[in-house]
């Protein structure tokens, strides 16, 4: 057959791993999921297609061009490109079937057609938690929301992070006090602080028209120093007569009281005021979380409470509050730093190999070592001894097995460890307790 | 605000489920996962999109029709619509990073636009194993699949399933025989013959062109009766001087062996003659599973050996054996027929509810049990008891836990079992080691 051969790739932004890497991303995948449920929520999965018009129902901005958008029949559809448009719809549509307060976990690939460049994704895996209010949701929930952020990471095996937590209302509060109506170009700013420097962020207050004065206060107002005690003692201070500020510092202090009651320590958290979250969606509470030995690497967990979250597809007022860990992009800076242990990255525990003659017994030996959940891989190929230990070297597989004559004689089995070479003659009672 | 609000809704063709159907979902989804782990195969997760090219390189067929295909920029793309496509381009794209045997699983969303229609999906997840030799694949590896068959419905909580096995070459070889050189239009029939029934298989036959002696030699041939291994023994007598007929036979002989070696009980598994399998791509041992009780349901897992994955991605031989579970519709299915037991499905082990002014002990608690990986919720509203324990119960959360100032006071809490209504007053410690 001389047929021509198609060379085999994939798209650029997409990432493919082999099975040694997926096997420590889904690691890192379950425990995000086990974190989750410790903490009730409940999953749902959504469709990745649906139609564009739920999709695009708000609209506009880089959304609007980085859709995967396209036509089936005369239908009109699209590639989700978050996980929050999708929960939306979910909740109006399911209403009457949902139990309020909603605790959903949502892990799923989302879509974005973006200039292709390193470290950035085209398809990429985000997992979100929602806590969904009917009419009201208490701001205790704000509180709870780092201490599950602390939670997962610790457990993903870092200790050096910081939780940083802001508050919208303070920001909007404080901008009305000086007299500043519109300010989301002020926020957007500020959020860009940590990678532009102060400088440039007063050069482009500046471009916005406010005058030094006020540019001062603002400088002065987002770099206030202390503990988060002292930070929200200095607010205080401020005496701001301004009812959505006031409102913004009590949410504020509520939450640093409770996040530590949730068992955060203090060296995990911290009140920042320069954090501002783009999205002008958010209206209280906002969580970006921190590498302290890797800013470079970005927020690694971010979110915050909103007002409304399905205002498109119902008229039901819906408060929340959430995050989102973009497990794709973090798996693939934690690699490119070198963050990742690449130990243990086997799933199957033991190899067994039957020499000439002995498969019957080496298929019995691997029954019972399924049969007590032991992931057990019998080689089942003709060949060389060594060639079939290279095979459990290249896999990483910790042990082997090998099954012949003399052990079925004997009715004992050399289990060999294949890091130290180290070898141990047991019956398959033993075999199995070693195994467990 | 008076926005028009745009009703809520998925397309048709799409599976979305409440959190409790959800739950049962990734359960079996778990469940798979952990047979298929059982076994030593290893996860890859490949892109959901990739060049229309490279998925539609065999082209042709339902296949193209059925694609979601569109552009992106200038670049032709398309929804993947099955996930052995993309093992073949990831086997061959990834062939040097890879040891073989390689046994892969993938778990994931696969696309067809199909006309809708009930129990149909667009969207929906397939389970898949593979094993994949580089040259060779020794005929064991087929008689192992229906081991892993076995182990997962198991485990899923089916008794009374049937794998029904096959091989292609004995039918090819049989065909032959007979004088008969392209069988593609009988395979497809004989395929039927559970659906359509004898007369209309002897019908289509006919039309097709052969003979009555030569019908009657097929319906005799693939409807032999008895164990299987009086069907090899029957099989064996009808002396076939052809080699495939031979070689086919056995192969099936030794799986049949070593399907009860690898612990399947004869009476879950039979050699089937009529299983035919519609694609041309298999070329031996081929896989149908069934309900015994629900045959209408039809083949919940199929699959077999092909000699070659990945032809049109690379000159390398590489045959390979393998299955696929939909579960998508499997599932749809099982509920349809009330096959899916509704209980224990809550994540949630326990809420714990504080009494006014009682809330941080309430979180000191929530948090020791988390600490022992126990799935817990807070209830953070404010509001009556009776909503609060109304809230539990809806979501079937198993246990709930009062904090009021007199369990505070006697340090000893109210664990509540939500079926019973029984509560027991147990100390911190009492209280981890019931719930783990």
């Amino acid at each position: 057959m001389s047929r021509d051969i198609i060379k085999p790739s994939i798209l650029p932004g997409f990432m493919e791993l082999i099975p040694s890497d997926q096997i420590l991303f889904n690691k890192m995948l379950d425990t995000i999921r086990k974190n989750y449920e410790k903490f009730g929520f409940l999953p749902i999965d959504t469709p990745v297609i649906e139609r564009a018009e739920i999709l695009l129902a708000k609209g506009g901005g880089e959304t609007e061009k980085q859709i995967y958008r396209f036509e089936k029949g005369a239908t009109d559809l699209a590639l989700r490109f978050d996980l929050t448009v999708p929960l939306a719809r979910y909740v109006a549509q399911h209403f009457s079937e949902l139990t309020f307060p909603f605790r959903r976990y949502h892990i799923g690939k989302v879509y974005r057609g973006e200039k292709a460049q390193r470290g950035r994704f085209r398809e990429f895996y985000q997992c979100d938690i929602d806590i969904v209010g009917n009419g009201t949701l208490d701001i205790i929930n704000d509180a709870e929301i780092p201490s599950i952020i602390y939670s997962t990471f610790k457990e993903l095996g870092f200790n050096s992070f910081t939780i940083k937590i802001n508050n919208r209302k303070v920001l909007k509060g404080f901008f009305q006090w000086l007299g500043i109506f519109d300010s989301t170009d002020i926020l957007r700013t500020i959020d860009k602080l940590d990678k532009i420097g102060l400088d440039k962020v007063k050069k482009e207050l500046e471009d916005q028209g406010l005058n030094i004065e006020t540019i001062e206060k603002i400088i002065e107002f987002i770099q206030i120093k202390g503990t988060n005690d002292e930070k929200l003692q200095y607010l205080e201070n401020l005496k701001i007569e301004n009812e959505i500020f006031i409102k913004g510092l009590e949410e504020l202090k509520d939450v640093n009281h409770y996040v530590k009651a949730f068992g955060v320590p203090e060296s995990n958290f911290t009140i920042d005021l320069t954090i501002a979250r783009g999205l002008d969606y958010y209206t209280g509470t906002i969580y970006e979380t921190f590498l302290n030995d890797h800013p470079d690497i970005g927020s690694i967990c971010s979110g915050g409470r909103y007002d409304n979250l399905a205002e498109y597809y119902t008229k039901q007022k819906l408060p929340g509050v959430g995050i989102s860990i973009g497990l794709t992009r973090l798996f693939y800076q934690l690699r490119e730093s070198n963050l990742i242990q690449f130990t243990d990255d086997s799933l199957t525990k033991i190899i067994v190999i039957p020499m000439e003659g002995c498969l019957d017994k080496a298929i019995e030996i691997a029954n019972v070592l399924r049969e007590n959940n032991i992931n057990t891989q019998i080689y089942l190929e003709k060949g060389k001894i060594g060639k079939k230990f290279g095979y459990a070297d290249k896999l990483n597989i910790p042990y082997a097995l090998v099954i012949g004559e003399e052990e079925i004689k004997v009715n004992k089995y050399n289990l060999r460890d294949m890091k130290t070479g180290e070898q141990r003659l047991l019956s398959k009672e033993e075999l199995i307790s070693v195994l467990k």
